[in-house]
């Protein structure tokens, strides 16, 4: 059986004391094993990155960014190779697989634009003869720590700013989904990365207590659940690192009444049900204003149900595929129940899908529930499967309550074909990213991905420009030449300057 | 005797339970008493700002800039005054006072451009059709938690480009002079701020240890001893909220053999003794390359020494006043015995001074110490003293590890004349704030205030094009509009919105 | 009778050659005269920037921003008089002259932030060790020609600017009301700017010649008419001077069957008679999209106008005042006269207006004409007069169209609720300045003003960021330092520098 | 013989009706023939650029972008083959071909940049609840017309950026040297750009004319020498087009008396004789102030000169390569020997070099002259040959006034160690371009490209930032909804849309 490995300094070396199954979701085996590192092995892929840094820190950041074109070149050859190796061990269809690959590849597209991003802001004259300007320094070896659901997209969110950036990386993967990430660093190195500069450690809770703790780590950027991202959080904050950790979410898009409704379930079926509900942007709530809306979206949402279709991720056809693991198909499932259990209506039941040929895949069926209520334990937390559920209210005001209420505040949409609701819902919602007719209102590559509330610690959001600022510190120049004797010709009369 | 209150919703009040004395530093005698806020009190304050909120984030900032105009023209009206007051209890000279409102008017005169500086990237066509942008939005009631030595510039530093962004403020200023900064909040009320947007409480821990608690506050901005940035760091960040916590330092200056000797001492005087060398951006060490170097800064250092004046704040003709309390003053001297124990040489000795009528007064002379070595106890800490000491190095290459091992990183400088010196050192020093031959690179109100290494904890410095996003939260939109029934011209054969 | 005179090197003096009458368009009376400039006072205004030059370049603009911070207070406690001045001469009732004014101050406001708008570009490791950076330096002398219609705000979109990016200016304001002007360049002279930085030379066609020729001047910007602003660029720029010349307008609304009414109207009025019409941005054409919309704007118009009231500029219950000439007035009213004899329908008629006791004033009353077509006289041309013509058309198609195809492109509006179709109006309509229900879409004054098509020759725009850059010139300096000796410590056994 | 033709609409076609003669230099031999377009041909790429305006400006700008990143590819792929095309018709050595090739790529790989750099300015709450953006929309059809020097580079100047911000092109390369720029219009055109983005139409004056009198051409970039470049100019903007001209040269680099002499003469070689001199940036004069520099100067210049080679394109180890033409060769002899008989010393002659095997090429061997005065003709005039000129003046200040008393501004530079006179010189010159010890300032792709003086007609600089402001003009939106009927919930009571 295949043993995925870690890439340090440039080689893929593999760290067998520990040694972890890895799964495929669709037929429920185990299908590879994951090497757990080590403290040791951690240490080593930091002391590279440390013994990197000097040199790919003086690297003018146009070089650096070369490195990223030629990268983007290698993804994309190499897309569809990617894609099998997530499918195989997340559960996602190939298409969606492409999809979340084509997303991480945007953001090697903005880091090839470093040299624009990095420029710094020049005064001339602050002061007589004194000038100023700011640079925006790299840090040096920083981290990142990275969720199973997108296994190419996150870390493609952090690695690449990070390294046009002059610093050198060190990145935990999940351990779920190894090999596609891995995969994807060994193009970077064959991208004419120098050895050192990134380095992949897979493992468990031991090698991210190191990279938390190991003073030579400047930063850490983490993507996972709430409460791993304000562990992740106050740890490195008190280990003297700086750190951006995102968490979870539970996304409300409002219904309007004017809503083009055709529309809205055209879209909210993708939002919803794609990749199993397995985004922290997923659309798992609908706020139905008015029953005459509520009504609608109910009767039009579970026709287009009937023709959804979850199975393997071997079959292009499928719209999406299993959830990660046996444990997580039971608690989606456990959601369900208890949903139904505190009085809401099961519209669509997706606890039972029939899988032909995949009986023992970790499968649940799109799931729609309606009169859910904000106490239920279903709403209240953040499910990550393929269930969107449906509130009624009377207002928008009332749907703005809600959503302002959620614990979390990551994404969230409205549907309406009106300028003014629109305009006072994105000035008002507490939310980070905010879709207008938009039901993933995931930013592109050249904005920056951010939610508010407990969606996300820190201060600047993931990549985009907020990302070059994370992964740069500030120093700011002040200068005057106080001397004017070579200018003003004394040059002539000293007999010594050469 | 007059007691210092608290400006709480746009009114002065007193807390009069708990009591503490101010004293004049230049007498040591006490002047005056400041109330020292309850929990309650503070509470107060918090809960004015959070119902200030809403209404002043809907202001146009605009609207919110032209307060900060108003402001800057009372600031600069009643720059006497101030200064009278900073100098009676902190023991500056009013050209040293009126220098530091000057630096903080300069911040006030930033705000003024809100409108520029809050402006969101618009993206036109992302998808087809579809449009995102960002906005930058206040994040509600913030606070500021500033230190004796700048009690008119650093909350300065803070406010004006909080409450311009839209956000709410609840400050707490040093407690030991706490009059300035009282009424120059007053004036902001006075230039047309609405009741509840700026409030200040004096206090302690006590106060502290609320606004660190309190939920209701976003964000805290500290300037302080590193320690207890380190403190306010942890403690904010564990409590959900945004920090930035500037602490200590300890800066030096490179002095190059070529540099030109009469400027860099000139320099120097004012950089090491101004203010008694209570500020953080002191210059208190002077790395000499070579002995010449050295020897030529020594001679024409004592020699400059000689004409400075130490004294009373109220004599314009002084070029220093006293250092804050009597402890410093003991504390400041310990340090200049400690190293002349450990075997440096006191060239120019201040710790008795005569001050003649104010023989009471917490005054230090300016010393010189010669001979300094970096295991010495005076040079791993900060004395925040009017005293400068000298250590002799024999390379660039030495002056500059010196600095990089430091515990701090705030501000630096080198007197060269020499291109390719000063872009070495400032390209590879690892200090967040350079100076080639400046020996106080404090950046303009322009550009951003932050040290590296322990002098500074959080991602984004001191005001500048940091304190707009530090004082505010990102919001990114994504846009489409699916129906196009209105344009098409469907609208005649409509009343049919659904 | 008072002599308005010119303003040359910090001192007002006459001209007296030759005068022309200056006219109070209220009472149809020669209020004062004029001083028209001769080539020699133009060329003395010419040489007294081009001395003050080389000092004001050199001042830090945070000290030439200052001098702003001062003229805007000057500007705020003068209001007043200035309205009073411009009503005088212009006819404006104190309200839109107040509004005028306010709109200008936002001018300097803007340039208050010079310090920011400045800043360069710097990049660090362009390649190795080389760095990179631009700097936007002044031109040296400008000049300013500007129209009668708004003789504070035309001027203050430009002076300000031009003189905070380090220029010195000369403005050759309208002849027709040249006091207001005048007053706020010495109010200008007041807030401490240096002597012969600001220039005021008042003439006609031979000063705006000198202007043209003089090689001293580095770039001119103008506003007025089409054919003059196209004589303007044509002539400047082939005497090698950078120009922006701001021309005509037509400016349509187009009214969507699902507007919301009410407001359209009520903003159609102020749009279409403030300042009796007379403004490069007044809504002239209002385009409705079905019959049903077009009798209900009719309809609710002709209600709406009833209580329009004209009259002289000293009675602030007048809604709008005197057009500028008599000669302007009876052009008019042959625009009027001739929609109704190409077939229009004039259904609020404006020719004849009582304005007691002002029956030799200059006055049009509002007039709002139906059934306008696209080859009549009053719509191809600019009235400049308070007339709205309506056209009707069967689609928003149509409407574009109709707009799409006219000479001028500077402003342009949608009354709509919806989204889509304000999205694809903004998007294809070919014009530089969009309202979506705002009928004077005038960017504020950190954006920036320009038309497209025949409404504006130049790149850049007027005011806000584009002035910056119109204003300055790019400077791009690239360094290497290639000489080590001094860091590397040749300096010890070199015995010579020095 | 082989003909070159005309790219249009996606193919290549020739029109044969006037053929011209293309030369290769290193022989003197006609290599092939070029196509001159009759005003029917260029009028047809006009058309084909037209028609494809509507949907390329549609498409989203990192679509647009993706063109660019495999149009990257193609040129990297194809760059030996893309620098013989370029040596065989200009007579650059490949190691110069390949560098002009790559300076060009760069200004793709900023292209690539485009979502990043086409963002407008958002401004949320201009006034209540209004919005303000800009948006940077295309011109249209834009044209570019570029000289022989740099076949390659200049058209990629324009033609990426131009076309990523949406607009459609027409190039008329030089026809002296046309094969490699088709070529490489061809292979963007394989990186999928649409037919009828990018046309390229070889020709003489006539196809000029058209380009500059067809109103559909919105935006003129052209790149020749002064007399040309101000005759574009005017007559661009006589026809209502945007327009930037740039011109020639004559850089100088100070040589002051503490340069590092040995770096100096080693960048001045190939500064001055790299590409035979034919560049707007070569270095063709040198200012030593003082005559110890200028002697050092012209002994150590002297000496390196003697390994100059000057041969066949074909011969990498050719140092430079022929010029363009036999009349241009026998013009630069003249301007040698005029230098000569106007007093000033050959000190190396270039006259007559000997290329064994190649008698009949349009060599010009590297020239050195010494005691050159500002009055002499090979002084005042662009050169474009291999020949390095010394003046020797008695101070810095000279050689400043020097330089900006001369009708060229493009670039200069100044050898120096010392900081301050750097600093001075680069502040007060009157050039576009300044090198700090870098002789030959080009700036970066990510910066732009421009001289002063009447070396650049427009007030827009060539390249980088500049670039996208010229080839877009600003669209500013204003919005407000006025209407709240959806979201406060009449809709419920509604089917009322008026």
């Amino acid at each position: 059986m295949n043993t995925v490995g870690h890439l340090i300094n440039g080689r893929v070396i593999s760290d067998a004391a520990r040694l972890q199954d890895v799964y495929n979701p669709s037929t429920g085996e185990v299908s590879k094993q994951v090497a757990l590192a080590s403290r040791a092995t951690v240490e080593q892929a930091i002391a590279a990155a440390e013994a990197a840094f000097p040199e790919w820190r003086n690297t003018p950041p146009i070089k650096r960014a070369r490195v990223m074109f030629r990268f983007k070149e290698l993804l994309e050859q190499n897309a569809e190779r990617i894609a099998q190796m997530i499918g195989e061990e997340h559960g996602k269809i190939a298409h969606d697989a492409l999809g979340e690959l084509q997303r991480g590849i945007e953001n090697v597209e903005y880091a090839c634009g470093a040299p624009e991003l990095l420029k710094g802001e020049h005064s001339k004259n602050v002061g007589p003869n004194i000038d100023s300007w700011s640079e925006f320094q790299p840090l040096g070896v920083v981290a990142g720590i990275t969720p199973f659901n997108f296994p190419a997209m996150v870390p493609l969110w952090m690695f690449p700013m990070a390294i046009v950036c002059g610093n050198c990386f060190v990145l935990k993967p999940s351990e779920r989904d190894p090999s596609s990430t891995l995969y994807i660093a060994q193009l970077l190195q064959e991208a004419g990365l120098p050895d050192g500069v990134m380095n992949v450690v897979n493992g468990d809770k031991e090698a991210v207590d190191v990279l938390l703790g190991d003073e030579r780590i400047q930063a850490v950027s983490f993507v996972g659940s709430t409460p791993i991202a304000e562990y992740i959080y106050r740890t490195a904050n008190a280990n003297g690192k700086r750190c951006q950790a995102l968490g979870g979410a539970k996304n409300h898009a409002i219904v309007m009444p004017d809503a083009d409704m055709d529309n809205a379930v055209n879209q909210l079926l993708g939002a919803a049900f794609g990749s199993s509900g397995e985004r922290c942007m997923a659309l798992s709530v609908a706020v139905a204003v008015g029953d005459a809306a509520a009504d609608a979206l109910i009767e039009k949402m579970q026709t287009a149900m009937q023709s959804l279709k979850v199975g393997a991720y071997s079959d292009k056809s499928n719209d999406f595929g299993p959830v990660i693991t046996r444990a997580h198909q039971q608690k989606v499932v456990g959601y369900i129940d208890s949903a139904e259990e505190q009085g809401a209506r099961v519209v669509v039941d997706g606890r039972h899908p029939q899988v032909e040929g995949h009986e023992n895949g970790f499968f649940v069926g799109g799931t729609l529930i309606d009169n859910v209520h904000p106490e239920m334990l279903s709403y209240k937390e953040e499910i990550f499967g393929p269930v969107l559920q449906v509130v009624r209210v009377d207002s928008m005001q009332q749907a703005m309550e809600l959503i302002d209420a959620h614990e979390y505040g990551n994404g969230t949409c409205i549907f309406t074909r009106d300028g003014e609701a629109a305009r006072y819902f994105s000035d008002h919602i507490k939310v980070g990213m905010v879709g207008i007719n938009v039901p993933l209102p995931v930013p592109v590559a050249y904005h920056s991905f951010g939610g508010w509330k407990r969606s996300l610690f820190g201060d600047l959001h993931a990549y985009g420009p907020d990302a070059v600022r994370f992964y740069t510190k500030r120093k700011t120049i002040t200068q005057r030449w106080p001397s004017a004797g070579v200018r003003e010709g004394v040059s002539f009369s000293m007999p010594t300057m050469k």
